[in-house]
């Protein structure tokens, strides 16, 4: 498998408008992409630094996974994100090693991604997310 | 204010060389640096991936920023550091906005960079870094 970039870190917040305000205001960052993703409960922006993104996430609901981390952490970061260049072949490679993934298989994400959760207890805690970009990213 | 790029990732781990393993064997990612930092209390580890880096802090002892962080939270994401090409007018500049620093002045960090932490009360619950890199770098 290879990792090849950070493609983001996640950020989870109560508000996006207001998160969104201050980063320009502080930063002068303006967000290249926000939407709704569906598969995981959430509105997200991304703001682009480098050649990787911040990604700022808005639960739509309590009861998806960034709204219980908000309920339980209050804001702040919520997980980080590599990019892989097949991530069916990344996951299968990875449960061979024993590693417990979150997500079997993948799922959508935003930008046409498909993305899979690993779980946290992998890797110091860390909750890391594949990303695998369309071809037109 | 340009912020240009995400310098790094701050991951803080009980056992830098367990987690150095572990992101060999599955990701197959070695450290480009890895050093003692005194200002932070830490031994820190830097995995290139794209054009940031994995951070791994291991502390020195219980007393530092990232013993602390440890004995409350356990291991996981502890700061997200930006890279900025003038540090000191970064900060000129964020305390004139009214932003609450914790580091007023720039301290020493790895690489020989210039570093210095904002609040996390700033930035939606993010710990977040700043990092003026030497020339050579």
């Amino acid at each position: 498998m290879r990792l090849y970039n950070i493609d983001h870190v996640g950020l989870a917040v109560f508000d996006l408008d207001a998160a969104l305000a201050e980063y320009e205001r502080l930063y002068g960052i303006r967000p290249l992409y926000r939407e709704t993703v569906a598969s995981q409960d959430v509105e997200e922006a991304m703001l682009p630094l480098g050649g990787s993104f911040v990604q700022l996430l808005q639960p739509l609901s309590k009861d998806g996974p960034v709204g219980r981390f908000l309920e339980r952490n209050g804001e702040g970061m919520h997980h980080l994100a590599f990019a892989v260049d097949d991530i069916d072949a990344a996951l299968k490679e990875l449960a061979g090693e024993g590693v417990r993934l979150i997500d079997q298989e993948p799922r959508p994400g935003g930008r046409g991604a498909k993305i899979a959760f690993i779980h946290p207890k992998t890797l110091s805690g860390t909750l890391v997310e594949l990303v695998e970009l369309p071809d037109d990213h």
